[in-house]
């Protein structure tokens, strides 16, 4: 199932009906797609003007690391939507006899994991997201500007819903290890991100 | 128009097509409606559940509101979309006559004002929408608490997203009373968002 294909108004509704999926973590994924959408709109305002020839090429590097960028947040979207159902059938299984359990456990704690790691790369690709909003909001065109600030707040708030699913998950992992790295690994996008999108304020 | 008719993947290539509507306001309009379908999608996985029973009817009543909401949002999406064109050709207007001019400047001056009024409108619903995002987050069901985050991510993104573009569309506006009051307006606005959200975090 392509959920980017689904209208805006259905894809609310899937939202907001009584099934837990799609949820915060596929919205994550459609708000970084619109973050990206809207650093393309500046990079293709601006290209083909005198007055910021000078970025020419950094803005046509932009427009097609946005178009990707696209697709991998519509892999975010589908990707969530699929391993969140995962983990929801696995708490289904039988849970009787210790067999029962001990395989119950395993599915549960590898399907946690893959959903954790889908939050995570929500959070890896808007920090990668953050250096080209920067990028269109320092040398793009400069009507745009308040377009490249909501970038930055679809970028902020994408990379929070990321991290808020990756803690949810990891409350219920038990591999130490695995929950060490991750933590750690977010620690740095996140210090990543909020630098980058701090300095934004500075080109206004 | 109605863009939320469009699939989520045509209405991003909308945006970052080097058109420059849809832009960031109409894009504020569809993440309050994200952020309104995850709130409702929370009420509607805790109605019904022994556990919360207490919260019934304020559920009930946040189910109703959000349905009714994310059709203002639609007509933020559209209305932005409308003004900002609106706003585009009153600078293609003839503009060499002493006649033109002031015709010109007339038309150009009340669309920057229905265009600050489509964006403050957007601050205004969001704003409301706290209110909303804080009741499920605060007895709405405890599994959901990340979505309910989720919601106030997207509710704090869309609001500072009509703010910018409030502030954006006042820069131009000659008329001072408009701005002041449109100013004013906006503070308490923000300090009621602010306030709302920032709570949330005692709920986790």
């Amino acid at each position: 199932m392509s959920y980017e294909k689904k209208s805006i108004e259905e894809f609310c509704e899937l939202v907001a009906s009584n099934q837990p999926a799609p949820g915060g973590g596929a919205v994550g994924g459609v708000v970084g797609a619109l973050a990206s959408a809207l650093v393309e709109m500046v990079a293709n305002l601006t290209v083909g003007k005198k007055k910021y020839e000078e970025w020419e090429a950094e803005m046509e590097e932009v427009i097609e690391r946005m178009e990707a960028f696209r697709k991998k947040m519509y892999t975010i979207l589908n990707r969530d939507i699929e391993v969140f159902t995962k983990v929801m059938e696995c708490y289904k299984l039988p849970n009787t006899s210790d067999e029962e359990k001990a395989y119950r456990k395993e599915k549960l704690q590898d399907a946690l994991k893959e959903a954790a790691d889908v939050a995570f790369e929500l959070c890896r690709l808007t920090s990668e997201l953050s250096v080209d909003v920067i990028e269109v909001a320092k040398h793009g065109n400069k009507n745009l500007f308040s377009d490249a600030q909501a970038a930055c707040e679809l970028c902020r708030a994408a990379f929070n819903i990321g991290k808020a699913n990756v803690n949810v998950n990891l409350k219920l992992i038990e591999d130490e290890e695995f929950k060490s790295n991750l933590l750690n690994e977010l620690a740095e996008l996140e210090a990543k991100i909020k630098y980058n999108l701090e300095v934004i304020e500075d080109f206004s």
